[in-house]
């Protein structure tokens, strides 16, 4: 029986950690925390996730939470994970984390700069592992400390991998830009997020000055070899959950459309968890919803001087909390889609 | 190893029983077909369903379909059922019906009235049985031939059972003002459920002359123990999946809220799907999203005239291959909620 | 030339009484206010405001406001009008209020038990008219102080008036459904008008405890002559703007789905702003958007016991802004119609 | 008094022209046709067109409606457009296509490749212009026949004219990666337009194989004096109206974002209709809606190499019937505003 603590259950991520997490099939028992409403029941924010029988789940104080369990996920505000980061690593638990704070290895100098904040612990940071199963598998499975991938990283990293590490792309002038639904900003409500001014409406913000931009650079810088300095614009769009990041690169030399669409078949026909689609069909979070599937379609531009990938996912699933399952279930040594083969609906 | 046989499975009520029966824990195989799209996978027509292992599910001829079945789930438009129940019923198989053939028993009048068409085998129709189990489990595991409630019916009847039963609703001017999701006019196209035309918008529909009127009208005289003739009132929302009834009825004898939330509230106890919620909270499709709930929130009217009841399911799901699943848990003899507790997500 | 004076110019009323006057006829010159935003122009909050040409209305105080104005719109919250209400009605001021202030006249009782707070100046609110032009045309052209009506009870009189006045509705027993756009919340975010948690769905809120019941009983007893206490429920709908009404009231003898028809067609024929649609047709928000109509259907129940009658408008016009501007119009003494003849999109 | 033909008025772009020009100061006659819906009145098929007094348009047949212009608006498919032209041409009337038949001018050959057809009558392309008023006023106003652009058009070549015509992005690899509403598919319905699915969702479809690249190539090449070959990408996008252009420009020479900012604002300055938002800000759809503004924000990428430019317009408006009315304006010699200034709604 495994001691499960979720820290900040009452954020979306966390509470999509517990409700994933619910229908997995491990001995488990699950305990959550959160700041703003320890003391009340999780169901009592998120009615949906009333249990018919059995009992409610209390949020509680995120330092007894920690202290009873043997996994954790913090799904805390940026800033917040190295204390408990700590304790873990000392207590021999596994730390899985879904903010920004274990993204970035031993650069702390670019974690800084974006982030305004030091390493507290450095050493903690040499031994973490960017949980991007496709990219890091063996190494998750080692892992102790997680730092669970950004959602837009996720659908760009995984939608560039086959074209650097196969060296198809030109690694100068990559464009990402992407679509992302109201659920990335998290459940406190804003202006941006007031139901009236984001429906029926795009908006594009943090041009060329959001978070995830070093984030991606440094996984794509990775898995090409060489450093990746590319474009990644986010918009607002009017859909509850979902990335789709649609992605150009210039090609180091003529593709057929069979070819390229090949090559990223080949190179992803044994990920369980992405999907490349049939040459003709076009990638949406349509298809990805609720599930923990990242559907990738292939492209040419019409003058052939360009590749195109639309990488679709449902952010709060591969983009946050069923990756993290996924990174649990690795580090407990247990079939890695274990609890994450949700059929998503098709409508 | 059963084996299992989807009609019409190339629409949205078939598809959802295929999504559903894939996560069933049942051991079995499935069949499906389709009149338009027979020879071509169900993943081509919905690529959500594409399996990333194992083998996508081919669109068969019915009659091949049916041959091949022990339980035959018909998802056929309305007026289609009869001859395959025949050939069920002859053959021992399980047929469970989820258009409107087999919800009247043996009223044929209304049937006929409402849809155009008299029996062909009435004596099918004697020993058919209403699937909505909270009224009719112990006739459903019975049961041959089930005929799965429409989704309208089930949120008003399910919001009704306790008033009625139990004696504290005036009989007559019941009033059911219902919203729906946009899934429930099916997969075909329309000006209708053009997106241009019904999102950002509230367009009631077949006012006062809807054919679940009869049907629902059926249930509740079943219900109540005397004829039941109520105000239905059909609007298309623009959401995907729900159904919101609001439902007004007569108080026989003033009643306090608290008398009248806690006689729904023991009534519906041990019923697996159907939550009362607390006092205070309000029933809404958002908290019952693909999963097999109905939500039912308990109000007085300010003027402490009227019970109103607020009643929320999935449409898709509790309102039509949710159901359909949990009477086939029933007829096979085997746990009622099984492959049927997925938890809504929370947004 | 006219002054005039928006009070509250950064709420969702205010600013669309702003975009009104902006294509409105009249010699005049408009001058703003906020709390929050003093200093800063509309068009730094509402970017769709920017003129190409010509200057920014900077937010200022609202004394000065007042002071510099002939004619001053109050979109204040409740509770705040009646100061300056005082100092128009001295001054020789045209005041139309927004707010729930003045919608309750000699009835402070009411108004007391609802909103919490007595009159500050009974006697202005014995001078005050409830402004709803169909209702009180003669009263609002001789009018200093207007009370203009709430958004549910717009929708809400004007479908009941027809029936209440001739007679043919029991008036025990009255439903009102209604559906609401979020913009009805107004500007200030909140967890109800958070996209993640509205979209998609339907929720009903203040179920038997809504402030617009009194308002909505007050005038329909005014309407019938007698004291109507109805049953309303309003529910959050997902869209921008209207507000549905499905009204249900019991027919005092039977009539034909023609002679109800006919008897809400002749009522409004000369109406400028109600628009009785043909036999047959259904009212929706979707055709009343950004103008300032209501749209009304009519219907019977299938058991022929009740009318039903649908009731759409535009929250923010003809349920805020334009009826106000509609008010201002006949104050004024001229065309009623002027500067409010936008025809609403099709689509 | 003009007498003013719309051909295909029952379609959107048609009944969008209706729309605007109803409140159009011109003196002036409208007459309507339709191939689907001749003999039935325009509000039967858009109920929110109904006038509540006066006359419904009645739905005639084209040759007449033709016949008894002196301006003709024609908004049928692709390829039906030259027959008309060459009678308006010949009998002295205006002509405004807004199909794609007069957007291609001499160029026969890019004509024939795309849309499958030659031209009947060379000589009358000859003497079209491109109705795209920022960049062809002074020929508009001369012209007898104009050819209307396209909505992805419009907003793709007003966001890149500045950094062409002024040399700061190179045109090489120029990305334009643009979302549009469920509108701009038409009023017939279709899988890809119906809401289950395409609501909350997000899909690229014609991914390097959408007409409107030649359009905009051509245009793009007018502007910068050399061929340029772009990259565009569509997607459907879970709203009604509107079209977001992210585009990606390498600059030629490093830039601040203020020197960038300043160009497009001086370049606009005095243009009517396009509004260069101040910096920082981001364009969006929502704040152009209903109105013929189309908005633009400045921006740079992070590693200072691109030029970034997000341009927003009603796809509906200035992507159709909006700018054909500004065309009639130009060619009328009336001021080019003229009934074009409605005001965006705030939300």
């Amino acid at each position: 029986m495994k001691q499960i603590g979720i820290l900040g259950a009452s954020g979306y991520a966390g509470a999509e950690v517990v409700r994933i997490l619910l229908s997995h099939p491990l001995e488990k028992n699950l305990r959550v925390s959160s700041v703003s409403f320890e003391g009340k029941t999780l169901d009592s924010i998120y009615p949906a996730l009333a249990a018919k029988k059995g009992q409610s789940l209390m949020l509680e104080n995120a330092d007894e939470v920690v202290a009873a369990s043997d996994i954790v996920f913090s799904c805390l505000p940026n800033g917040f994970a190295e204390k408990t980061a700590k304790i873990c690593q000392e207590g021999g638990k596994l730390f899985i984390d879904l903010s920004a704070d274990f993204r970035f290895g031993t650069d702390e100098a670019t974690y800084a700069a974006w982030y305004g904040k030091n390493y507290s612990y450095p050493e903690l940071h040499s031994m973490s592992v960017y949980g991007l199963p496709e990219l890091n598998r063996v190494a998750i499975a080692k892992a102790q400390i997680i730092g669970n991938p950004g959602c837009y990283p996720t659908s760009s990293e995984l939608g560039l991998y086959p074209a650097l590490v196969n060296c198809f792309a030109e690694t100068e002038g990559i464009i990402i830009d992407s679509m992302s639904g109201v659920t990335g900003s998290g459940r406190d409500p804003s202006q941006a997020s007031h139901y009236p001014e984001c429906a029926d409406s795009i908006s594009p913000y943090k041009v060329g000055a959001h978070r995830h931009q070093p984030e991606i650079d440094r996984c794509l810088s990775q898995m090409a070899g060489l450093p990746v300095s590319s474009v990644f614009t986010p918009h607002l769009a009017p859909m509850g959950r979902g990335i789709v990041s649609t992605i150009y690169f210039r090609l180091k030399k003529p593709m057929t459309i069979e070819a390229l669409h090949s090559a990223y078949r080949d190179f992803y026909e044994r990920e369980p968890f992405v999907r490349v689609l049939p040459l003709g069909a076009f990638s949406s979070n349509h298809n990805v919803k609720f599930s923990n599937y990242c559907d990738i379609s292939v492209h040419l531009s019409s003058n052939k001087a360009m590749g195109i990938i639309v990488s679709s996912i449902d952010n709060m699933v591969k983009g946050a909390a069923g990756q993290a399952v996924q990174n649990m279930n690795l580090a407990l040594g247990i079939e890695e889609t274990t609890g994450l083969l949700m059929v998503p609906p098709a409508f």
